[in-house]
């Protein structure tokens, strides 16, 4: 049993990693204090793959009490899309209890100070890091995730970002001193002399609500961010990946309640299927702050009808690559390979639209034509998920029914220039494994614009031949100004062509990745140094993660009195 | 005439002074490079009394011509609140000109990086502060402050404000590198490396709505915290306010011009009496931030409407002062006086709701009775305001008739503890001065809650008599929460009473001073030091100023390539 925590030695205990976090961000050089091997588990009281895999096979089939006040029923109904029923059920709250309850706590975690609640995070943050292994198949058997991805992405990267979300907090928090001495001179008259307190003081109860793709990498951020500023946290799962996130809450009150704090200040609000609590909750007057991944649609109702809370959303968009010269061919085809592979191109920053000139292209082997080009991708495409094992181990399963529907209707929208074939799964026959598809379009025929110009989620991508360099950056800088982008690739090896790119992507704002040919891809970012998505386009309004994601969710309260 | 500055000369000029800035909001110790005393000025290029005057007295009855693009007519009707015709016109705006017109220079200011961005607006902060002299008669003049606080309020307050915006500014963009390499580790093999670089981008053009009283104190901190973040800014100032802003946007275009950038990226939206451009000016596209100060009504409508913007308010609320025990009984009448007296009561901050158990106060002179306490207040606010020329010192003019009208229905609210009178004004013969009128109210009584619980702008306060201090409490966090308020203020000995009263502001939130007697009161708040309003409550969804303030002004485009 782990004896109580004080605050001081939990400050101790993790000063160390807060003050190398906030370093990080401040240079944005590379950092992660959560290894991303799986070996690299197993020791110092962390799970080793066999202890995890035990540890989420013994969840299967129970109930998840998180002893919350309130609790009216069970729910839940996971079913993994590698095909496994969960059978885990969660509590589902009266609100009207749960909310108050929540509230109950916050007057202390407020009074704890921006340093004791960023110590209590990373304590909260160390615990799911030592049960990585277990996380990794929660976020598996919900997202689709293979299992080495659903490992790094839900696991060690997840955790980078809700540390960088807790770093920021502290930052932000303490620019302002806690007391100032004022004394404002008078001539010859004493000066005048006052006392001052700052306080930061926290909204009030933040709501996240979680998606099916990236529960924790998606959902750490606010989270953290909130709770780390000094607002007690609800969490609304996506019914589909309640799971990790549930598991998340456990630990979150196992860590509160050992350090003296009330567990309630950070809660789960599970739903019965179909239910649609999301209205309801971030509608409610408690809810002061909401954090949103997912659908355009219910992005854009909760800024216009949460109007008593501040709006953190991430929505669709249309990411583009334009192709238009490269020194290093091979690489480029097999980056964006790679790029459109991954997680069956279930990542808000998968590449659509590959911008091609219909006159093709400059390389390092010759010219290439615009079919070449596109033939040349698909075979890069083919080799790389020509064996299954690989096949299975990048593309993981089709998250949901809606992705499957559109990667078969894709093929009806243009010439297919590489079709999407189903991969068996050995371990998991029920799995939806499928490669993708890609499909040729026009960018001068205006019945092709209503395929490219909208988000098609799922492995889908878009070969859009233009008629010019020039009409590509246009084409970039319509589509991020009307349906946003969460990223942009270009490959040019011409400089003129390269700064109008980025010129598009300041203007518009977008985060821009050039000629990425090698292990890195337009679709990863690191926490601590990139920015995920750039707040300034319709994709997202916020950026994860910069000041503006953490500033407003507290404010300061001055005290003052004569000296 | 003075020469074409570089920025290198700029920043060489004002990199101390916003090091002095930045080390200010961060000890938030008092500091102000901008001297209170009218004597001051006069040396080093600065207008002295006489200059000041003679540059105000030249402008009468002229056109301003700020040589902006789009200009189609010429408008402006000021009338001083001291009586004076000001018969200055100002530029009449063709949006689909002007708009367009803004853009054109961004991408330079843009990539002039954030400190020359500041070093620009330093000098222009300079040269207001040179010309303060002359902005004094000009706040004067469409204000209705007193000549004395026009001058340090609108003078070297507002420009502490702006540069206070102005450092913020600078701290948040710069708070992420212009540059990082990256190399992650991978074991055997080599690192992935990756070049970065971030540039802070504008939102678009941003737009200062002006306000009546204050337009130089209330607009500086979102013209210079917009333009020192990259955006244009367009000032649309209140129609009976305009001057001290066309001067603010001539100056500010004749020091960009003169640094080489376009004049452009600030400019005047003067309107016709009547247009109410404001509605069409903000839901305009490129408009993308918008400050605000005002009614809540226009306030509430912005942040409803103007979605495709960031909107910052300022709106009103009911400002209270909670009076239960003093040790020093007339220093705390002395200083109440002077709050409801100071402008006539014409600030957001003014104190309106004086809460005073109904049995009595505490005091060092012994227990006071409620009728005591009300009688000893009028008798100091007399007192302060016995003589006619100290009283027009301090009073300065109502600055319109719903003020007046205002003023002169609250007689008929309750019992009135002290009548408002005429103060005649020998200079300004047709200036409307008057005294504070102060109004008993019973909090016990259902009828008086709609005069208490609502906003009365002017010279107007309630004496309002409660049961208890903790009813008095209780009441404070009801018109925080559903009025808003800009300030808080308590006397009380009672630790007990303090911190009930200090946890209904952290919980609210607003800004709290206690126990003032001496020469610092509730309605002054220190640029550098003190916060004015929380952001938190009704009132403002704002402070100035913070790192929410500025850090969403911007968003920051990343770059990468492999290194």
């Amino acid at each position: 049993m782990t004896a109580r925590p004080t605050a001081h030695e939990l400050i101790a205990k993790h000063r160390p990693t807060l003050d190398q976090a906030l370093e990080a961000i401040r240079t944005r050089a590379y950092w992660s204090p959560h290894p991303e091997h799986p070996k690299a588990y197993g020791e110092h009281g962390s799970l080793d793959a066999g202890a995890g895999k035990a540890a989420f096979d013994a969840l299967l089939g129970t109930r998840l009490d998180l002893d919350q006040p309130g609790t009216d029923d069970w729910v839940g109904d996971e079913v993994s899309p590698y095909g496994i029923e969960l059978g885990v059920s969660y509590p589902h709250a009266d609100l009207d209890v749960l909310l108050p309850a929540m509230r109950a706590g916050q007057a202390a975690w407020r009074d704890a100070g921006p340093e004791t609640r960023a110590a209590v995070c990373l304590e909260i943050l160390k615990r799911i890091s030592d049960r990585t292994h277990e996380f990794a198949h929660a976020v598996m058997h919900t997202s689709g995730q293979a299992f080495m991805m659903a490992f790094q992405a839900g696991g060690p990267h997840a955790q980078d970002r809700g540390l960088e979300a807790v770093a920021y907090a502290y930052a932000e928090q303490t620019r302002t001193p806690e007391t100032a001495e004022w004394s404002k001179p008078q001539g010859k008259r004493n000066p005048l002399t006052l006392t001052k307190s700052f306080t930061p003081v926290p909204r009030g109860i933040a709501l996240m609500i979680g998606c099916n793709t990236f529960p924790t990498w998606n959902g750490y951020p606010g989270l953290f961010a909130s709770l780390a500023t000094g607002n007690a946290v609800l969490v609304k799962p996506h019914p589909r990946a309640v799971l990790p996130l549930a598991l998340t809450v456990q630990v979150a009150r196992e860590v509160l309640a050992e350090a003296g704090f009330d567990p309630n200040l950070v809660a789960l609000a599970a739903e019965r299927a179909g239910e649609g609590i999301a209205k309801t909750l971030a509608t409610r007057p408690e809810i002061r702050i909401i954090d949103y991944t997912g659908s355009t649609a219910f992005g854009d109702w909760l800024e216009a009808n949460a109007r008593q809370a501040q709006v953190y959303t991430e929505k669709a968009g249309v990411n583009t690559v334009i192709v238009q010269s490269t020194d290093d061919y091979q690489g480029m085809l097999a980056n964006l390979a790679f790029s459109l592979s991954l997680y069956s191109g279930q990542m808000c920053t998968t590449p659509q639209n590959l911008l091609i000139p219909r006159e093709g292209i400059s390389t390092n082997e010759g010219h290439k034509s615009f079919d070449e080009v596109t033939g040349d991708l698909a075979r890069a495409v083919d080799g790389l998920l020509g064996d299954d094992a690989r096949a299975n181990a990048l593309l993981g399963a089709i998250v949901n029914p809606d992705v499957k529907a559109r990667l078969e209707a894709a093929a009806d929208l243009g010439e297919v220039a590489l079709a999407s074939r189903e991969i068996p799964n050995p371990d998991f026959p029920d799995a939806v494994v499928r490669t993708p598809v890609i499909v040729k379009l026009d960018a001068a025929k205006p019945d092709d614009e209503a395929a490219y110009l909208g988000e098609c989620f799922g492995p889908v991508s878009f070969a859009v031949a233009v008629d010019s360099v020039t009409d590509a950056v246009d084409l970039l800088r319509r589509t991020i100004r009307e349906q946003g982008a969460m990223t942009v690739g270009a490959h040019t090896i011409d400089p003129e062509v390269a700064r109008a790119v980025e010129e598009v992507c300041l203007e518009e704002p977008a985060q821009l990745s050039l000629n990425l040919t090698g292990g890195v891809y337009v679709n990863q970012t690191a926490a601590f140094s990139d920015f995920h998505g750039s707040g300034g386009n319709p994709a997202a309004n916020a950026a994860l993660t910069d000041g503006a994601y953490v500033a407003n969710r507290f404010r300061v309260v001055e005290v003052r009195k004569e000296a």
